[in-house]
């Protein structure tokens, strides 16, 4: 069967922590269908985004490629003989799972699929259709289940000995918050102290229901522009995404940026308007979904 | 006159807060001449590198381009009006000196000029020679009068909205450390913590008269291991280069490894031998003069 370019078909999978988007495209970018999964173990997520990859692909015509923007750590240097395996996580059940086995087995070998972590995804497709457009150099850091950061440098993914962990930097504590953090790792790095699990153990609720007014979003503005300042000073970014669950309180931006300013003082700051600096994600909550899509049309 | 490629010849400034070293290479990269002069004001000191250049080039042929590597803040970016410019600075009648202008003023506008931080000349040379050959993703740091830091991602120099200054990033006291730090920005930044002249306010002696069993060498190792890890996690480097004064306390280099593999926690760190991942300058001091001799190649 041959294909107009419009007529290919891309299926697309976030993957996060707390839950799984599979979306279907096709080549004008079009979300044809979608689904969103509680993620459980991964035989059960992966065979439920691989069953509807199957299913509803087929109503729309062949399936071109596949591409994953999933949560790390994971082997994502297509050149290693552990290539799309995640690496030991805190999650049960998914701690160095063979994700591009499973989907292969599942989807068939012959499909062309790419592998990305979930913030990578989403820095391309920011790059591409989002807040970033045009930025050579950007970074887009997610804060929610988790944190961490994907960069592109001279317009390339940023990759060394394997993807970034940008979440697991130390910071500085803020005088008298002893709060011991969550990280299993580290404790109190930057992922340990500002995560929506973070916040929900330091004030013993879940982050979802405090109220705008409380104390605990003025801390968490504070320690994301520690942690801006860091990226700021190691990468130059031009532009600074912040996307995430926690990042959905809007008002922590100008919190954010404030506090940002007082971390640089002065000294070699980004010399444009922070409103235009650190922004909101370009898409509604799913630039992982649509970093996968960009993973498939470039697999 | 016609030139060969080995007849030609090239100048090379490397610009520290201490001192300045200017040299006279050919195309085989001998080092034909080469001049020590300890850092003044700027006219005092540009002037005495460019009469060397023009005494001692002469010598040895017409001179085919100039290469600069400087301490920052400076304006690296060709396309600006303000390149080859420093920003404000703590040294005393450097702020907004105008670098290129005073060198194209005194060696002529025809002269093929490339300006860019010491760190990212030294890090350009230590891929080309040193010891970071075929190392595509790169980090050079120096300690010493200043912490500043230059990489490589995929080859090429990591260039955002300015050069970087990872000395700058904002790291965790260690306990019962309340030394305030000698950053005039930042207090007690990594650069405010652990410079030369940061470890003399410290313990009140120069940092070269301190004795090799001095408890100073231990603090010194944890908070460059806590940079390192920042590093890591932001920029997965596959190998670290740590040069400048302090670092020539070689005993430093196994204190500091031992304190990354802490501070890594098991989590994300490179899989590699650390003996070949967190290494000495491949130069004896003068990574910062080759890196200029290579970006006078490249200008």
């Amino acid at each position: 069967m041959s294909q107009t370019a419009n007529s290919k078909i891309y299926a697309a999978i976030e993957g996060g922590g707390t839950k799984f988007l599979v979306g279907i495209f096709n080549a004008n970018r079009e979300l044809l269908a979608k689904k969103t999964l509680k993620t459980q173990s991964p035989a059960e997520t992966l065979g439920a985004c691989t069953r509807f990859i199957q299913e509803d692909s087929r109503r729309f015509g062949k399936l071109t490629a596949l591409g994953i923007a999933h949560f790390g750590p994971l082997n994502t240097l297509p050149s290693s003989p552990d290539y799309g395996k995640l690496g030991r996580t805190p999650k049960p059940g998914w701690s160095h799972f063979d994700l591009l086995g499973f989907v292969k087995e599942a989807l068939g070998t012959q499909l062309p699929i790419r592998i990305e972590t979930d913030v990578n995804g989403a820095v391309l497709a920011e790059y591409a259709w989002g807040a970033g457009q045009g930025i050579n150099n950007l970074l887009y850091l997610t804060i929610g289940t988790g944190i961490g950061g994907g960069a592109l440098v001279n317009g390339a993914l940023l990759h060394g000995y394997a993807h970034t962990e940008m979440g697991h930097i130390a910071l500085p504590r803020l005088p008298d918050d002893d709060f011991e953090g969550v990280c299993p790792a580290h404790g109190d790095c930057f992922e340990g102290l500002c995560t929506g699990p973070a916040i929900a153990a330091r004030w013993g609720m879940p982050a979802t229901q405090l109220p705008d007014e409380h104390p605990a979003w003025q801390l968490e503005a504070s320690y994301i522009a520690k942690a801006l300042r860091n990226y700021a000073y190691t990468l130059a970014p031009e532009r600074i995404i912040l996307g995430g669950g926690v990042m959905d309180r809007r008002f922590l931006f100008p919190m954010i940026r404030a506090a940002f300013i007082d971390e640089m003082a002065g000294y070699g700051e980004p010399s444009v308007d922070l409103d235009k600096y650190i922004v909101p994600s370009g898409f509604k909550g799913d630039a992982g979904l649509y970093g996968a899509f960009k993973l498939a049309l470039e697999a």
